[in-house]
Parts: structure tokens; sequence; C-alpha cells
């Protein structure tokens, strides 16, 4: 019998680590998190903590994890797997706990469920619509749409980017530029509005940039960006994978991170701390992301607390070496 | 020995309207919520399944409730007691669930608890870092300040007023008023926000006056707005008990309601209904509002997903009379 001895070993971590993970407690590192549920997973270990808390929570659910078709095409081409990867493996670790059954669907044609997780910016005012006629319980992780009335676990983005960019400010940068993601996902939009808000008190210029991941190149973001208004002295990346991409063109010119120019990204995706330099970023917790959206979902199924909130994480600043 | 069936005659409800409260699922009124818990106070009935739920957790907490000053004089002067007065009933009943014992203390010099709830809009920056430097769990219960990281439940008052705000201008209005509490309180900036950008976008110029309960008369404030910019044909009040008064106010005046002028409020305290008119408002989910702060603040005293969020829940947009 596989016994937790055994998962502690194949993950190299303590036997306590392991305890600290299948009880979600704090003070474990994602990573760490990641590499335990890993191990459980190969060596197919039942904890009886799980055991006993599904018994306790009989009832089976199915929930329908939604993605748009953007989403599966990034995931195909290993565009930006990290983020929802791990928000998504916390979700059904936790999601199990609750006796919570997931199963992956497209968001425009969702097989029949008996909730749905709308994943990721690409959801419309019409895609609403037709989960709302569909009524069964559904939430949106990492978007929400203003002036709907629906349920949404979000990142507080705008207090990332507006404490990101006084970090600058107060670094004595004046020529501090954003390149930013499609404006429709809410969470670019709330980055967005943090960095403008922080230039426009400071009397500073916000000089931005679109880069959309599926369609853009990066290397055209740049020139373009280089010629109109020259090199800055920090960027503000709206994510990880962004700001990497900066990175990599930039040092293809022959300009020095953190010397000539200093980069913040947003996220702080597990790739983050070993980039050269590592990121400086805003943590997303991930984890507490998925958790929190699992815990979210059984209390609409089970019909307790179930007008529309939102549940908005805030993040915290990693300082590493892409900015001074 | 009382049973279920002795609630549900002093209640004047039915035994299963009884089990709905005690399970806490969906369907049920604020005002039979509390009529329940008032007759199981006043029978001390001990339900089965808390008795369980309480054998399941434990451990017991003891979390303070913590009041200013201001709050502490409003509620003797007996101001504006029913919208705190009511979160707070479902926030013991539900904590209770959860192994956690309240009590009342005062948000300056709070007692020594194992977590604490601050409640309402008058807690500042200076009194956050007094309770993070406590280093115990701590929440804002409708307030939030920006730029801090805490944990705190709030009302989105921003797409309320915004809704409200735009329902007044598609029935024709263009001389909207608003009268507004002290925008320290993150609720009332939220729902000033919500109406001047609805106005603006509508091409109309806002105008709004502030009313304080504790400080201002009613009066005064009416009667400066009617002299400095006329009569309006609609006026969105920050909440349900500023709305009463300046209907008082403007009915001395002979003006007729809603005839006259339309007034909305915010809140939907349990004599907006009995008022006359009753009163048109954007409900605020007060019950649930206290059962999320419980299950919150249970999850950060025993360590869960322990990261700062911030719980915002929509209002709902409830006609009445006080309105066409």
């Amino acid at each position: 019998m596989i016994t937790i001895d055994d998962v502690a070993r194949k993950a190299g971590v303590s036997i306590a680590t392991v305890s600290r993970v299948l009880n979600n407690l704090e003070n474990v590192s994602e990573k760490t998190k990641m590499k335990v549920w890993k191990a459980i997973e190969e060596l197919n270990y039942k904890p009886k903590i799980l055991a006993s808390a599904l018994a306790r929570h009989k009832k089976k659910f199915k929930v329908g994890i939604c993605e748009s078709d953007r989403l599966i095409k990034m995931e195909k081409e290993n565009i930006s797997p990290e983020f929802y990867s791990v928000i998504l493996t916390f979700l059904e670790k936790i999601g199990e706990e609750y006796g919570i059954e997931f199963c992956k669907t497209k968001l425009l044609t969702p097989i029949e469920c008996d909730g749905y997780i709308l994943v990721g910016g690409d959801t419309t005012k019409e895609t609403v619509k037709y989960y709302k006629d569909i009524k069964k319980p559904f939430l949106l992780l990492d978007h929400y749409i203003p002036g709907e009335k629906v349920n949404c676990i979000v990142t507080n983005g705008y207090d990332g980017a507006y404490y990101a960019t006084n970090y600058l400010i107060k670094k004595g940068f004046r020529r501090i530029f954003h390149i930013h993601g499609p404006l429709n996902s809410y969470g670019f939009k709330g980055r967005f509005e943090g960095y403008t808000t922080a230039m426009h008190q400071a009397n500073l210029l916000p000089k931005y940039y679109e880069y959309d991941d599926v369609k853009d190149n990066m290397e055209d973001v740049i020139e373009f960006m280089i010629k109109k208004d020259g090199i800055p002295e920090a960027i503000f990346a709206s994510n990880d994978i962004t700001a990497m991409r900066v990175i990599r063109e930039l040092k293809k010119r022959n300009f020095k991170i953190p010397e000539d120019v200093s980069i913040i990204g947003f996220d702080d995706i597990l790739s983050a701390k070993e980039f050269e330099p590592p990121l400086t970023t805003l943590k997303v917790f991930k984890d507490e992301m998925g958790s929190l959206t699992a815990k979210r979902m059984y209390e609409l199924l089970i019909g307790h607390d179930t007008h529309p909130v939102m549940i908005s994480l805030f993040t915290k600043f990693i300082k590493r070496k892409s900015s001074i």
C-alpha cells in the first residue's frame, strides 16, 4: 500500500509538507504543492483525509471547465500554458474534496454538466447570456464583464499595476512604457488602468502598446515602439510571458536588462524565477485562485449564498533582477 | 423538548422553511430568516444540524466584532441600526456553525480575540496598521481602503449606482441629483463614482451634496440644494435612510413622490418596503454578506487560502413606488 512516506520521498519533501499540502494549509510554495500533487497522482495515493472528505460530501457533481478556441490553440502551441494549468490543478484537487469531478469542454459548445467554469478573457456578454439561459451555476475564472452580475474570481490587476508603476516612478524613472494584452480581457484592462492612473498622478505621459500573444509578433511591437517613442527607461508588461519576450527582443538589440531598461511582469509563472534575468513581477496566488474557485462553485452547486459575488485576489510584488 | 414544529409555529412559517433557514438554502427572504432565528433564540431550540456541525468543528474560536465610536453612537441613537444588525445576525448564526463565538468590542481598543471583524467605513490606514501588527486574522466588513492589501467583504456600489442612474436617465430625466454619505467610506465612494460615470456618459451634469447621518441635518441639505440648484426630477440617495429623510423633507415642502421627484435608495433595509411610498432601491444581500464574512473568517482562522481577497457582492435593483 502506498503511504504518505512514499509520496514525501517521491516529491523530495518532508512528510509534514505533504500533510500541509493535503490539508491546504499556508506557507507551502506553489512549486512544492505542484510536486506533491504530481507525486500523489503518479503513485495513485489515496490519502485518508480526502477519502473522509469525499464521504462527507457524498453527492458527486460534474463541472465543465469551459475553454475558448483561442485558449485551446494557445495550449496546443504551448504559448501560455503555465498560468491556467497551475490554477486548474488546484481547482481540481480542492474540488475533488467537495465531491466535484471536472471535465474539459468548449466555451461555445459545452457538454452537459451540473455547473460550468468559464476560463479566461474570451467570455463575452453573449456567452454569459447563453450560460444564464442554461440555468445551471457558472462562474467566470480570471475575467469579468462590467455591467454583468455574475459570479467571478479575478486578480486585482489595478492594485498590482498601480503599485508596480509607482515603484518605478519612485526609482526616478520618467519614461515608463506599458505593453499590454487585449483590453477586452478584464485582467489586462485593470492593469492598464492601474498603470495609467499612477502615471497621470505623477504628471507623466503614459505610453502603451498592444501585444496579443496569439496574433502579434513581439519583434514588430518593439520595433514600432522604438521608432515611434524611443527607448524607455522601464517597461511594465501586463504578464510574464510578454515581459520575457520583451526582454528577448531588447537583448537582441544589445540592451542590458536591468542596466538599460528595467522590466516588470505580472503573474509570477513558475518559469519567472528561472528566467535570465529572473523577473520582477506581481505574484498571482494561482493555488488560492484555484481553491477559491472550487469552493465558490461548490457553494453554488449546493445553493448556499448564491447571489453573484466577485472575488478579487490581491497580488504581491516580487523584486528580482529584471528591474532595479 | 423543543422541536422544529414549535419553531415553525412560533415564527408563523412552515417546517420546510425552518429547515431551509437552518441549512442556509436560497429562496428564503431576509425577513423570514430573521423571524425564524428570533423564534429559535426565544425558544432556545438546539437543532441537530447545528449540533453536528459544531461537533465537526470542535475548535472554538473567539472573534471580535469591532465597532467605531461613531457606529456605537449611531446604534445608541437608533439612527441606522438595521443594516449592520441584519448582517451581524447572519454572521453570528453562520459563524456558530463553524465554531466561532463572537463578542462586540471597540475598533480602536479591541479586547484579545483569535480574529477581528472591523465593521463599517471608519477604519483608517492607521487602524489597519494597528491590526496588522497584532498578527491575528482580520477583515474589513463593508469597507476597503484603496492601496491596502487586506481581506474585505464589500458591496459593489459602483455597479448598483451606475445601474440606478442609467435607469433614471432612460426614464427621460436630465436633472438627476445625488445625495451621498461621507466619501471616505468605500461604499459611498463606489456609489458616487457609479453615479458620476453614468451622468458623464450621458453628457449630463452631476450635482451632488454630502449628507452625514451623524453630523448633518437633512433640512439644511435640502434647503441648500434647492436654493443653489433648484428642484431635481430625480434623486439617487446613497442609502435608504438618506432616501427616507429626503422624502420627508420634500413632502414637508409639498412635493409629491414620485410625481414631482423620483427617489432611489440603496441597501433595501427591512423598513424600505413599508415606507410611504415604498422605496425603489438597490438590494444588498445582507444575509449572504454576513454568511460570506463568517466563512471567510473561518478560512483565515484555520489558515486556508489566507492571501488577501476582496469579496464584492452585486446588488439587485428593486422597483417600488418612490420612483417612476
